[in-house]
C-alpha cells in the first residue's frame, strides 16, 4: 500500500472528482446478493448507463447451485440490559451478518455472544461477515464495544424476509464491428465498503460511458452481478456466447492508493494477460503481475476448467492485503479520486491496445526498404542514435512477417506499444505494411 | 556439510538407532567387485530380507563388458626391515588396493614405492583405491606413516586368488498392484567405508523391509549389485523389462551430517525428478538438486543414451564433496543416526507420493461448485484468507482437467503434496472427482 | 570500454602489429558509398587476397532501391573572410558532408552557418556525416573552431562529381568441401576513421588469408561492400544462393579496447549465434552478447524479414557506444593491436567450432563402454574427481544418440568446445563413435 500510483495524466484529476462522487452515492446503500440494495444500486448506474436488469427467480439452476431466497431487511438492532441499543443495522450496514434469518429474541450475554463477531487485531472497526447457506443470524461489531458489554439480559430484533423471489443483476452490451467480445465484470453484492466494492462499480460505470461513444472494433460486454452465484447465473444462461469472448476483466479494489495489480487468467497468456503486461510496463510506475490461483474474486468462476475463459483481474491492492479490507475501514478515507482515475485510466490504456493491435505484413520484405524517400527517415545519416519513432518503423518491419501482433513487437522492442502502433500507421500511409488476414 | 537435515519427526530417533546398528554390521565386511565379502554382505542382508541372489560366472557378456574373474584374499601385509608388519589388511581393508595380484617378494624400499598410495593432503588417513583390470597391485597407507619408512628391504605378501568364478549380486521384488515398477539400486562393492557405501546398503536394506508390509500400487525393485559392472549384468540380463521402470533412484551416501541432494535423470524431468522437487521442498530444510551429469554412481549405467531410464539419484553430500570421501576417515563417526533416519523419511515420502498422486477430472467442471452444502466449507463467509485445506480443494477443483496430476497441482498452488492428495480424498467421497482413466 | 580483451595468445603480438599495420594503411583513404575510395580501398586488400570486384551501374535495382549516382571529390574547402581556409577536405576526410554536391559559391556567415556540422558536446573533434539522397551540400568540423568564425563573406568550394557511373565491391571465396557456406561481411564506405571501419577490413582480410591456406569443410565467403546499399545489391545479385549459408558474421569495430560484444541473429539460436555464445565463454575474460535489433549496421538487411539469414554481428564495443565513434577521434590512438588480434582469434576460434562441431552416434550405447581397455581411462580407480578429458568422454558417450552435436554437448557439460571435441576424436580413433549421416 507503500507505493504510488503512476503520476496523473491531464483530465484525470476531474475524472477523478466525477469516479469519487459516485463511490461516495454507493457507499450507504445495504447490498448483498438479492434484494432491495442490489436493485437500488443498479437503479443508480442505470441513470448514467442504459443497463438491462435481469430478474432470476427463485430455485433457478446455475450449475451446481441454484439462484437462493431472497433476503431484505427492514431493521436489525440489539438493545442492553438497560434498554440502550448497542448495535443498529441503521447506523452502518455491516452491523449485520448478511443472509441472517429473523429474530425476536431476549437472551443472555452468554447466548448472544455466539452469534457476534469482532476483530481483535482491529478492536475499533466492525468486520463484514455473511451467511447465505447457514440460516442462522448474527452481528458484527467493534471489539473494544463487545468487550465491554455488561452481563444482563438482551434484546435482539432482525425484522428481515427470507422467501422465494430473485437474484437481479445488471448487464450492458455495447456492440462492435466484429462479433468479438471483451468482457468487464464488477460484484455488486457488498454493502458500504468503498474500496471494496463501490470502488469497481465506479470505474466499470464510467469506462462503459466511454466506450459508449467510441467506434469499437470489438463489441464491449459489462457485467454488474452479485459475487459467486451472479457470475455463476449469468454464465449458466450464456454457455452458447462464451465463445466470443476474447479478452475479460474482473473489477475490484480500484480506488485504494496501492499500484495496480494484474492477476493473470488461468491459462496466463491469453489476450489480455499480454496486453496488461505490456501496458502496466508502458505506464511507468509501480505495478504487480500475479499468477493465476482459484481464491479471490469471480475470476473463480470464469477460469473454472470447463469455462477456462481468457479471463483476469485488475485491482489495486488485492483482497485481503490491505489492513482495511472486508471491515468498516473500508471507507471514503481509504478511497482516492487519483487512484480511480489511475484505474480508469489503465482501463482505457488496455481497450487501446485492444483496439489497434494488429498482425501486419511487410510488402517490403526483403532488405529494408528505402524510407528517406518515402518521408519517414531523417536525410542526413552518421548521427549516433536511433530513437523512439524511427527505430519503431525499423522494428515493425522486422517484425511483421504476419506472425507478430504489434503487441508481440512492443515485448520485443521494449517500446512502448502507441509507438509501434504509431509506427504501423504511418508504415500502412505510405504502402510498406498490409494488415494479415488470416 | 554444513547443512543440517530437516527435524527430525516421531519415531525417527527409533529408525536412526536402527539403521546405524545395520551400519555397524556392515562396516566391517570387505567388500570388493567379487568375491567372500559381497556374499557376506548380501547374507547380512538376507536375514531380513528374502533377497534372491545371484551368481553369474565369469566371462558372461554385458553389452561391452564382461563379468571378471572373482577375487579373494585370505592376507596381505608388508613387512619392514626389521621384519615387523608396517600394513596389514587384517588391520583395515582399505590397506590393499583391490583386485591386487598374489605377490610374495622381497624388494627395496624404491621397488615398493611404486606400488604404495597415500593421500599427502590427508597425510593420516588411507585412501581407498582398486585396479579392476591394472594386473597389479598395491598397498594404501597413511602418508604420515609412508614418510617415515626406512630405507632396507621389505617383504611384501599377497595371498590371494583371481580366478575364475562368479560375480554375486542381490535382488529382491515386492510385487504391486500393476505392472509398473520403482527401481532401488545401491552398490555393494565398496570396503570398510561408513558413508560410502554402509549408509546406502543400510537404507535399502530398511526401505525393502518396510514397503513389504504395505499395499503397493507399484512394483518395488531393490538392487544390490556391485558398482559399474554390477548394475551391467542385471541391465543386460533384464532388458526385456526395462521398459516397466516408471521411476528409479540410486542410493549412495546417505548418512553423512549434509542436506539431502537430488541428482536429476539425464531427461531431467522424470516423475522421480519431479516428486524429488516438491517433496524436497515440502519437508523444508536445506536441499538441493543437481543436474545430471554421466560421473558418479550407477546413474552412469542406467541413464545410458541407449537406455535413458527414469533413474536419478539420491545422497547426501554428494561423491567426492566431502574430505572423507574414499578414506578410511569415512567412519562411524561420520555417519549419524539422525542423518540415516532423515534420508529413510525421505524415501518413504517418496514412495508415499508415487502411490498417492493420480490424475482427476472435475466432474462439475463449470464454475465452481457448492461446498458449503456438501460439508467442505466453512459456513460464515467474508474472513479474509483461505488457507491449507480449502484452499487445495479449490486448487484441485480447478486443475482437474484430466491433464494435471495431483503433483503437478501441488507444484503450480505451492501446497504440500500431502494436503492436496488429501483434498483430492475429500473430493472424491463426495462425488466430485472421478479418476481420469485413460 | 573498461573491460580488457582475453590475455593475449602466443603469435598474437606479431598479429596484432600485422593488422595494425594494415588499419595504418586504410584510414587515410576517403571511402563513401562509391568512387575512388572504395576502388582504391579494395585494391590495396588485392594486394593480399585475390579478391573479384564488382562494378554495378547506377540505377541498377536492389529490392526497394537502385544504385545511386558515383561521388568523386576533387577538392573541398572554405574561406573566411581573411582568404584563409578554415577547413579544407584534404586535411581530413570528415571535413566534408558525404555526398554534398558541387558548390562554388560566396556567403555570409548566417548562409554557411546552415550547412556546418559540429559537436558542441566533443568540440574538439570533428563529426562524420552524410547525406546520400539530400541533394545538399555541407562540411563537418570542431565545435570551438565554428564558434570563433567570425562575420564576414566566405568562399566555399566543392568541386565534386555526382554523376552516372558504378557501385564498386569486392567479393572472395574460398569454397570448401560441401556446398554449404560462411559468410564474413564488412562496410567498405566509412572515410578515415580507424575503428569504423578500417579495423573490420583489416580483420577480415587477414581471417581471409589465413583461411585461405586451411582444409575446408564449409566455403567461406568474405564481402566488402558499401554499406546498407553494397549489401542490397549484393543480396538481390545473389538470391538464389542464399540457402547455402549456414552461419554467417557482420564484422566492425574490432580494434578498440572494449570486450567483444556478439549481437544475435533475428531468429536469435542460429549456428554462429550458438557458437559464439559457446566460444566467448570458453575463451575466459569479459565479453556480452546482445538480442538481435533492426538497428546497427548490415545485419538490418542480412536479417530482414523476407531474408532472415542466420548472421549475427561481432564487433568490440558497439557502434555509437563509444565516445568517439563517428569523429575524428576515432583514430589510430583508439585501435590497439592486441584487440585487433583477439578479434582474430575469436573469429579463427569461430571457424575451428564450426569446421569441428558434428553430431554423433555412440555405438556402444547400452551402459558405458569399457575405456579402460582401449586405453583410454586411468587403470587406477577410487580417486575422487574425474577431471577433463576423462569427464569429456563420459559426456560425448552420454550424450552421443544422434540429437546433439559436439556444441550441444558443450554448452550442457560446460566443458570448453575444444576438449568436448578432442574426446570425440579419441573415441571415434577406437570405434565407439560414428558420426550421424542425416
Amino acid at each position: 500500500m507503500t507505493a504510488e500510483p503512476a503520476p496523473a495524466r491531464s483530465g484525470e484529476s476531474a475524472r477523478g472528482a466525477e469516479l469519487f462522487g459516485l463511490v461516495e452515492q454507493l457507499v450507504p446503500i445495504n447490498r448483498s446478493w438479492t434484494g432491495a440494495g442490489v436493485r437500488a444500486t443498479l437503479a443508480l448506474l442505470g441513470r448514467r448507463l442504459p443497463l438491462e436488469v435481469h430478474e432470476v427467480p427463485t430455485g433457478t439452476r446455475a450449475f451446481d447451485w441454484e439462484v437462493p431466497r431472497e433476503w431484505n431487511v427492514r431493521e436489525a438492532w440489539i438493545e442492553g440490559p438497560d434498554g440502550v441499543r448497542i448495535v443498529d443495522v441503521a447506523e452502518h450496514n455491516l452491523h449485520l451478518v448478511g443472509y441472517s434469518i429473523p429474530v425476536s429474541e431476549r437472551l443472555s450475554l452468554q447466548e448472544l455472544d455466539e452469534h457476534l463477531h469482532s476483530l481483535p487485531d482491529r478492536p475499533g472497526d466492525i468486520p463484514y461477515r455473511t451467511s447465505y447457506f447457514g440460516e442462522t443470524w448474527g452481528f458484527c461489531l467493534a471489539h473494544e464495544l463487545r468487550e465491554r458489554l455488561p452481563e444482563g439480559e438482551y434484546t435482539v430484533r432482525i425484522d428481515a424476509t427470507l422467501a422465494d423471489g430473485f437474484l437481479t443483476y445488471g448487464e450492458l452490451f455495447l456492440p462492435g464491428e466484429t462479433a468479438e467480445e471483451i468482457l468487464f465484470t464488477t460484484h455488486v453484492c457488498h454493502p458500504s465498503m468503498a474500496n471494496d466494492n463501490a470502488s469497481g462499480l465506479a470505474v466499470a460505470t464510467v469506462l462503459a460511458e466511454t466506450l459508449g461513444t467510441r467506434r469499437r472494433r470489438y463489441g464491449y460486454r459489462f457485467l454488474f452481478t452479485p459475487g459467486t452465484i451472479g457470475s455463476l447465473v449469468w454464465l449458466s444462461r450464456n454457455e452458447e456466447r462464451l465463445g466470443r469472448i476474447r479478452a475479460g476483466v474482473v473489477l475490484a479494489c480500484l480506488g485504494d492508493p496501492g499500484a495496480l495489480t494484474w492477476k493473470r487468467s488461468r491459462r496466463g497468456d491469453t489476450l489480455a494477460d499480454r496486453v496488461f503486461e505490456r501496458l502496466l510496463a508502458d505506464r511507468g510506475g509501480d505495478f504487480s503481475i500475479r499468477d493465476f490461483t482459484p481464491y479471490g474474486y469471480d475470476e473463480r468462476q470464469f477460469c473454472s476448467p470447463g469455462l477456462d475463459l481468457p479471463v483476469g483481474r485488475l485491482t489495486r491492492t488485492p483482497n485481503g492485503e490491505y489492513p482495511e479490507y472486508h471491515t468498516s475501514a473500508d471507507d471514503l478515507t481509504l478511497v482516492r479520486p487519483e487512484a480511480l482515475a489511475d484505474s480508469l485510466a489503465a482501463l482505457l490504456a488496455f481497450v487501446d491496445v485492444l483496439e489497434r493491435d494488429r498482425t501486419f505484413v511487410n510488402l517490403s520484405p526483403k532488405g529494408e526498404p528505402q524510407l528517406g524517400r518515402r518521408g519517414l527517415y531523417s536525410a542526413t545519416g552518421g548521427a549516433p542514435r536511433q530513437e523512439g519513432f524511427e527505430l519503431a518503423l525499423l522494428w515493425v518491419l522486422n517484425q511483421s512477417d504476419g506472425q507478430h501482433s504489434l503487441l508481440d513487437i512492443a515485448a520485443r522492442s521494449g517500446l512502448a506499444f502507441s509507438t509501434v502502433a504509431d509506427a504501423a500507421d504511418a508504415l500502412t500511409d505510405v504502402g510498406l505494411l498490409a494488415e494479415e488476414r488470416g
